[in-house]
């Protein structure tokens, strides 16, 4: 191009990149974008397979009401309190898109999801970013005045740790501005705040079928807010915005809960078992609330994530300040977490991090 | 809510109105949102009961890479010439992000698609709405320098006439923004401006597989433009913007463009009998090159529509400025134009509107 058409911050910023995806039929064990081991509910495939059907001509509800009212019975909120979105990622850019003007504040604890950064260059406004406190602790500053929305990743992205509920709480009521909580892991964690939504009129809470729901691959996500602050939202949102297929195999999904608790309470166990293993490994790991863990590496971090991409085993490193040390790994089956400690014990120079080590591959 | 915490452009707009959608079950003649009345090829319905399986707790590829080849094959452009949307809708939105900062100028031709109004009004932008000259042809003015953006419906909505192509380049090649040609209805018309993608670096063709392929309800819409145009447009795009179900469905749709081009044909000769038919009632009928027509009722138009409604018939009403004296048909199948033209007949006092006319159920 002789000349840029892009707006100036768009120009300047990188885009958003997503954790590696393998080609169809490559062979990995896939513990880098925290998708759930274990595949979605009968019904929700059942779902799926009979919406493909001659109804498919037809635009879908813009309201998804068949799926919101699912979600009413499932999260125990009102219909008018919950809105779907394409993923929870559409919903963090409408609210970014409607509250914050060109030049407006946005403030977050990093690192987290580095989505939050791309949203807020794209939008041409300007993020406050404060490091994270000792032991992920909340940083001071948040509420700073004429902040427009701060973004809470609860449980965060790479962590796997959470606030305490009462500084969320006491955030929420110190800002004047939007408190967004982003909640795609709260599943794995042993308590939310969706009821801060009812307490405080500048609280969303999103959530997504993506982790816990086994979904990642349906796009289906809910923002939990007041009906008036939902209805602002609305202008915003693409009106036809989730797929007939999406609407019927999120509604599914939510209608089985007994499937997602029982897949949680398998993650949650493999979690303890990783975390135990890998700090015997030597490598520091912050207890996870989620579904992932984040392993204190040192210098060798991102060498080691590439020795582990070498034998197959996709892990996720963030090349930013205060993650740079560690790894972040998705809690997978027990087979692919021995597998994991298996290479890693080897890499590590150690067999005591699994009881599989010893008949591991051999160390190249 | 004591106040707000919106953007103020986003608390004074209202909200994109779609077309009515009937709840499920009711029964109705639906010619109110350019659907397709004919189903999706069977090798759509065979992609998306193929995609309920297991793989669906997976993130789909983030950049549609299996469907952007079926559409290079497709509309023979190279692949990375091509980006995926949720629907044209989404990508529509995705340009004004891209290219119009706050207070940037949006020109288009008024009467068209009304979403337009609402991306530029959620953006902050400014609109320049420029009234279609006599017999909808392109107004004077929408290259003003310092235009950021142009859209073109092409052909356009409600009106489904086309600008001549030759203007069409004219206007790429006088702007010094983007030209958007939104070609949603291509398929139905005579010609297309696709190539003008390769001549001019700042148009961008969007077209869709909602009408002509029978496929709204799955949310597939294209981007063409330059691969430096796309690689730009990358960074606003929402990373996991399709789902896999909606991947499969379009790229199956893509490979049975037999199936499209039979249905457009009876489309088209649907169109011609219903715009030959509303003439002779005497309504004033500009000639469509789209699947959908614009009838001009005059000032009965508004109370037609509501009559319609009432006998189970929906078309649709757009009470803006050069819209408001006309109803906006969709091409039904065959059955159903005979139905509406029936109950047009009756309202409008004759029965010389069709052959079925005198059958049809009495006058009120």
């Amino acid at each position: 191009m002789k000349r840029s058409y892009f707006r100036p911050n768009v120009d300047k910023m990188a885009p958003y990149a997503p954790g590696e995806q393998p080609g169809p039929g490559e062979k990995v064990i896939k513990l880098n974008t925290n998708e759930n081991p274990y595949p979605p509910s009968s019904m929700v495939l059942e779902a799926v397979r009979r919406s493909a059907e001659e109804s498919l001509r037809l635009y879908p509800d813009p309201e998804s009401r068949r799926l919101r009212e699912a979600a009413s019975g499932a999260y125990g909120f009102p219909a008018d309190w919950i809105m779907a979105g394409n993923g929870s990622d559409e919903l963090l850019c409408m609210l970014v898109r409607a509250f914050v003007p060109e030049g407006g504040l946005v403030a977050y604890p990093v690192p987290t999801y580095s989505l939050y950064r791309t949203l807020v260059q794209a939008q041409g406004a300007k993020a406050r970013e404060l490091r994270w406190g000792r032991d992920w602790s909340l940083p001071k500053g948040l509420a700073r005045r004429g902040t427009r929305l701060v973004f809470l990743a609860r449980p965060n992205s790479p962590s796997g740790t959470c606030v305490p509920k009462e500084e969320v709480r006491a955030l929420a009521r110190s800002l004047d501005g939007v408190l967004c909580i982003d909640e795609a892991y709260a599943e794995f964690s042993d308590d939310d705040c969706l009821d801060l939504v009812r307490e405080s009129e500048n609280v969303i809470v999103l959530r997504t079928l993506s982790k816990s729901f086994s979904l990642a691959g349906a796009r289906v996500g809910f923002a939990f807010a007041r009906p008036r602050v939902l209805e602002g939202l609305r202008k915003v949102k693409d009106s036809y915005n989730l797929s007939r297929m999406a609407q019927a195999a999120g509604a599914a999904a939510l209608q089985d809960l007994a499937w997602m608790r029982e897949n949680v309470e398998r993650v949650r166990r493999t979690r303890a078992r990783l975390t135990e293993r890998l700090r015997r490994l030597g490598l520091a790991v912050p207890d996870s609330q989620s579904n992932f863990v984040f392993a204190r590496a040192g210098e060798r971090a991102k060498e080691l994530c590439a020795e582990l991409r070498s034998r197959g085993i996709l892990v996720r490193y963030f090349d930013e300040p205060g993650a740079r040390d560690s790894i972040r790994i998705s809690v997978g089956t027990d087979a692919e977490v021995d597998a994991l400690l298996a290479a890693l014990g080897e890499l590590l120079g150690c067999a005591c991090g699994s009881e599989a080590g010893s008949g591991g591959r051999p160390a190249r």
